[in-house]
């Protein structure tokens, strides 16, 4: 019973990991609340393809162009409507490789919807007030919508007090903690919803997969992922349990649950033994464990065994092509929902 | 299993409830985060208490006491050394019964501790700007450091946007969608605690109960108890679950709990069968049953099956003298903690 929850178990694919980059992926990307849905034939579709029994994988990947498409005929439509069209500013300080990466994979995002993406590249020494200068700037730029900062910050800044500089109503990650207390309470409802658990309840509600009523439980606490999912799957009214690092027996309460949502960024941390037969699972781990068949030398698992997962749950994400593409895709709605907002279109 | 969460049990005294009122008496009130602690001889006195078989009762009457005179000696430290008198500001509308009887008794908390106390009254027929024009007084009045609305305010007013206009530095209340947010996040830190949820968790702290690494199971999900209780023990590394009127199987989760608050207005509903053998139970609910043996023609019964919960459980929280007089111990301390804060008085 009692085993420890951050114990990286060595079968179920390799696992020697390097360090696992789960929280820094998320904090780069993006998802919305309401809106955007699935036409009905493609939700019976994508239904009856969970219940086949060889074919329980969620594929993130195909949801997530389907919101993409989606979002790009909303894009179009406010456009020709209004004139508007919406716009995401991302703000990069420092020149880290992977943090390049992710701004130019969201600038390409952005184009591919027909977003207008703005980008603010500062060198490393930069000061706070510079970078707090520029979201200042795009605080008051009526053609900015989202504000994203990436990061991490160059350690010489106080990343609460430049985040806070944001102005919530163009706070697309929803990070903000106005947000987070709105996102908690009843009768209150967020700005923005973060961008990762927001893809994590859109891919149970793209699959049907009911949630009102059942056991979920959150594997995982932080600010970015486990803490907003356990908020969301309750603003559903499914009966959520966290679990954590200081849970003393995570696999007996994670067996009780019918949802399982795991963000804790350990490779294949949750087994066959953790999961009730027939659970849905939504594995937000993106964790590089080493592949000497690998060209790269590593491949990427997540936080769930997935050979032994996919043989007990009724449907699982794959890493990668799971949580991963909703999150940026995620990010456009926000950014969408922001601009339709402001202009009051529907 | 599956039973309903909102039945009324008949048994264990009669349960045949008028209205519950245990969330207005909640609103009423008021709890604090950090400070304030007991002597050691004391702490090990109730935890000795505790252990003893015969004396499971955790007695909130007693500790609420313990506080005020901690926070009397607070204020009167204070005022000593900074000529600062920590000041309450209470607004009253309408002339409601059990609203006016509320506002007397803070009145008569913030005396004997040597807390100012302000009130307005304002008539049943008052504008919503008036109110505001009182709120925006206070906000500015530099002598008062808490303001507390009374509710609930009459039906022709928007409870939510007066409570907005509340300075979140003088919010004592804790309720602030800013407050709630930080509490949720970790390595953020609100500015009040709400009231009660923060009296359960002191209770707990008092009576040496561990926290850290146990089963919790909070039932209710309230903005003012519930929520903000399951975000209270998070915080403290238990593993929580919260259960709610959707729950399918409410008694199994809360069999698996080492701590359980219980805050859902249901006369009798947890029964000894839904407790673990050993468990601590805060009872939240403060819930009229008839009793025609009172001469008030009813008697005042918890959440919790007290009789069948002291065979059960290590430690229980009578009703009334448990939960209750907390709440309003911590209202005055969140009062005494704001003016600390202003004036940086340590």
């Amino acid at each position: 019973m009692a085993s420890s929850l951050f114990f990286t178990h060595s079968h179920c694919y390799s696992s020697s990991s390097t360090s696992s980059f789960v929280f820094r992926i998320h904090r780069q990307l993006g998802v919305t609340p309401t809106s955007l849905r699935f036409s009905s034939s493609y939700v019976a579709s994508v239904a009856a393809m969970a219940m086949d029994s060889s074919a329980k994988v969620i594929d993130g990947k195909a949801v997530a162009k389907q919101i993409r498409d989606e979002i790009t005929a909303e894009v179009s439509r406010m456009r020709e409507a209004t004139g508007v069209i919406p716009g995401l500013a991302v703000i990069l300080v420092g020149d880290r490789k992977d943090s390049a990466t992710y701004v130019r994979n969201k600038k390409k995002a952005c184009e591919s919807v027909g977003i207008n993406s703005l980008e603010a590249n500062l060198p490393e020494d930069s000061t706070e007030e510079e970078v707090l200068n520029y979201i200042s700037g795009y605080n008051d730029d009526p053609s900015v919508h989202g504000i994203l900062v990436q990061l991490p910050l160059p350690s010489h800044m106080n990343e609460q007090s430049i985040l806070n500089a944001v102005r919530i109503e163009k706070d697309v990650d929803g990070f903000h903690p106005l947000n987070i207390g709105r996102l908690a309470m009843r009768g209150r409802d967020p700005l923005f919803v973060p961008c990762t658990p927001k893809g994590c309840i859109e891919l149970l509600h793209r699959y049907n997969v009911s949630v009102k009523g059942k056991r979920a439980v959150v594997i995982g606490r932080s600010n970015i992922v486990g803490m907003p999912a356990a908020l969301l799957l309750q603003r559903e009214d499914a009966t959520v349990s966290i679990v954590h690092s200081r849970t003393s027996n995570p696999e007996e309460i994670t067996r009780q649950a019918d949802i399982i949502i795991s963000a804790v960024g350990k490779p294949n941390m949750v087994r066959g033994s953790w999961i009730k037969p027939g659970a849905v699972i939504i594995d937000v781990g993106i964790n590089p464990v080493e592949d000497p068949n690998s060209s790269r030398g590593y491949k990427l698992v997540g936080d769930v065994c997935y050979e032994e997962a996919i043989k007990v749950a009724s449907a699982v994400t794959p890493v990668p092509g799971g949580v991963g593409p909703m999150t940026i895709a995620m990010l456009l709605q926000n950014t969408l929902i922001s601009a339709k907002r402001v202009h009051n279109f529907e």
